[in-house]
C-alpha cells in the first residue's frame, strides 16, 4: 500500500536564463521540484519556509497536487531567491545571484501530523538541520538525502553524522568524487557507502544515473531530448519521481529500486522541457507511463 | 553464417603515460585495436602499412588471432609512432608526439582476396583514402567508418562524399556536435544521418554509447570499472567488437545492432583494463559472454 513522503528543503523564486529564453521569479527550489514530481506517485508532506511575498497562487500549485502544506511556514521577510544563467549547451551554469532571505534562518520543525512519515527526503540544506529533522521522525522506513560541495567542504563532520543515519544518498558525479576524495567513480561509491548509505545514486545530467547498492550497479541513461529549455531542478525532480515510486510500491527490493530510478529519470526528462515546474506540474499519468515505456525501448537488448 | 570483415587503418607503436604507469612503444593503432577485438567474432582482413622496424613478433599478435595480414604492407622507413599522456581522471589526454613516418604516404591497396568482403570498417584516415578504399570493394553489405575533428575541419567536402557511401558512422560526442554544427546531440544526430549514414553511433567514453537509427535511439552505458589503466584504443576496440558481432550474425536487424553495441562495449571495457592490447589479445570467449551478461544485469529493469 502506498506510503507517504516527507520532504524538507527550499521553496524559492528562480530567475533563469538559458539560450532559449528568460524567466523571472518563477516558483522553484529543491522541495518544490521534489514534491510536485513525487505527488504523481504518493501523498507528499512539505516542510519549507517562505516569506510574506509568497502568494496564495503559489500555494495553490502545491494544493493542486494534494501536497500537504501544513509544514510550509511563512516568516517575516522575503522568500529565497536564486538567479542563474546556462551555457549554450546547457552543461554549465553560473549563479548570478543568491538571496537566502527567510531561508537563512530556516530551522525545520516537523508538524506532529508528519512525524509518522515512512519515506523521508532531506533536500540540500545544512547537514546539521538534516540531522535535526531525523531526530523528529518516529519510525522512518527509507531516508534519502541530497547534499552539495559547499557542505562537503565546509561541514564534513556534520555531513558524515547525517550520512550515518541515511539509507540513500543522491548526489552528482563531481560531489561523489569530492566526498570520497577518489577520482574513480566505483571506488568513490564504495567508500561513500561505508559512511552509512547502503544506496548511492549518482546523477550525471545528460549522461543519466548510476545507482550503487552493495555490490550491484544499475545504469540508466537520460532520455535524449531534442529540446531542452531549462535544466533547473532536474536533480530534485529526479529525486521526487524516485522517492515517489518507492513510496508507492512501499517495498524495498532491487527491482523496485530500479524501476524507481527510471520513474525519476522520466520525471527529470519532463522537467527540462519547459521552464521551472511548468511541464511537471501539468503532467497526466498516461504521459508518465508512456515515457517509462520509451525508456524501456531506449535501453532494451536481447540476452545471449 | 558469419561473414568476414575488412579493416583499413593505422598500425602504430604507442607510448602511453597514465596515472597508473608508463608503457613505451607498444603495439597500437586503430586497425590493431579494431582487428584484435573483431577477431573474437568473425574473420578479419587487415589493410595497413608498417615500417621495416615492425618485427615478426608483432605480426604474430595478428596471426595468433587468425587475422589475415596479406594487406599489411611493409614500407621503407619507420612505423607510425604516437605518444600521449592522460589526466588524473583519464578523461583528458594530450598528445606529446606524433611521427607519421610510413603512415604519411599510406595509400591503401586492397588485395584481390579481400575485395569481396561484406563488412568494411574504415578507420580514422583521410576521407579521400576512405573513399578510394570503397571504390575497390565489390559488393559490401555494411560499411562503417570513423573520423575526427582534423578531417571535419580540414576536409569537410571529402568527408561528406565518403559519408554519402557509408551505412554507419562511429564518432564521439564532440565530433558529432562539430560535424553537425549543432549543440543538441539528438538534433546533431538527425542532421548527420541526412549526410548518408543510416546509423550514427556516438561514443561518450565513460558515459557509454548512443546509437541513432532512423527514429530509434539505443543507449548503452560504459561498464563501471574500479581499475582503468589505459583508455587508448577503447573507441577502436568498441568498433571492432561491434562490427565483429554484426558480421558474425550477418543479419541487419535492430536487435542484432543493439547486441552488437553491447559486444562493442564489452570489448572496450576489457581494453582499458591493461595497457595497449594486453588484455583484449588474451581474452577467452567465456569472459566475453560473462561480461555481456553483466551488462544485462547493469541495465535491466522490469516493465510496467
Amino acid at each position: 500500500m502506498t506510503s507517504s513522503i516527507l520532504v524538507v528543503g527550499s521553496v524559492a523564486f528562480d530567475s533563469v536564463k538559458t539560450p532559449f529564453g528568460v524567466d523571472d521569479e518563477i516558483l522553484g527550489g529543491s522541495a518544490t521540484h521534489f514534491s510536485i514530481a513525487a505527488s504523481y506517485f504518493a501523498p507528499v508532506r512539505l516542510v519549507a519556509v517562505v516569506g510574506k511575498d509568497f502568494g496564495n497562487s503559489h500555494v495553490e500549485v502545491f494544493r493542486k497536487h494534494n501536497i500537504d502544506t501544513d509544514g510550509l511556514s511563512v516568516a517575516d521577510g522575503r522568500t529565497f531567491r536564486w538567479a542563474g544563467e546556462y551555457s549554450f549547451d546547457l552543461n554549465d551554469r553560473k549563479t548570478l545571484d543568491t538571496q537566502l532571505n527567510v531561508f537563512e534562518k530556516f530551522d525545520p520543525v516537523i508538524p506532529e501530523s508528519y512525524r509518522s512519515s515512512e519515506y523521508v527526503f532531506l533536500g540540500n540544506i545544512d547537514p546539521e538541520l538534516q540531522y535535526n529533522v531525523l531526530q523528529q521522525i518516529r519510525n522512518p522506513r527509507v531516508i534519502a538525502c541530497d547534499t552539495m560541495n559547499f557542505w562537503i567542504e565546509g561541514k564534513l563532520d556534520s555531513l558524515k553524522r547525517t550520512l550515518s543515519k541515511v539509507d540513500i544518498l543522491v548526489i552528482n558525479d563531481s560531489e561523489t568524487r569530492e566526498l570520497a576524495r577518489l577520482s574513480n567513480l566505483v571506488k568513490a561509491a564504495n567508500k561513500i557507502m561505508e559512511f552509512g548509505p547502503k544506496t548511492l545514486i549518482v546523477k550525471r545530467g545528460e549522461n543519466g544515473v548510476l545507482m550503487f547498492r552493495g555490490k550491484t550497479i544499475f545504469a540508466a541513461p537520460a532520455y535524449p531530448l531534442e529540446d531542452i529549455y531549462d535544466p533547473t531542478g532536474a536533480g530534485d525532480t529526479f529525486a521526487g519521481g524516485f522517492m515517489g515510486a518507492l513510496a508507492q510500491a512501499n517495498e524495498v527490493t532491487d527491482a523496485i529500486f530500479r524501476r524507481a530510478i527510471i520513474f525519476g529519470s522520466v520525471m527529470a526528462s519532463f522537467n527540462v522541457e519547459k521552464f521551472g515546474v511548468d511541464r511537471v506540474s501539468e503532467l497526466k499519468r498516461p504521459e508518465i507511463e508512456e515515457r517509462f515505456k520509451q525508456f524501456k525501448a531506449l535501453t532494451h537488448f536481447e540476452e545471449l
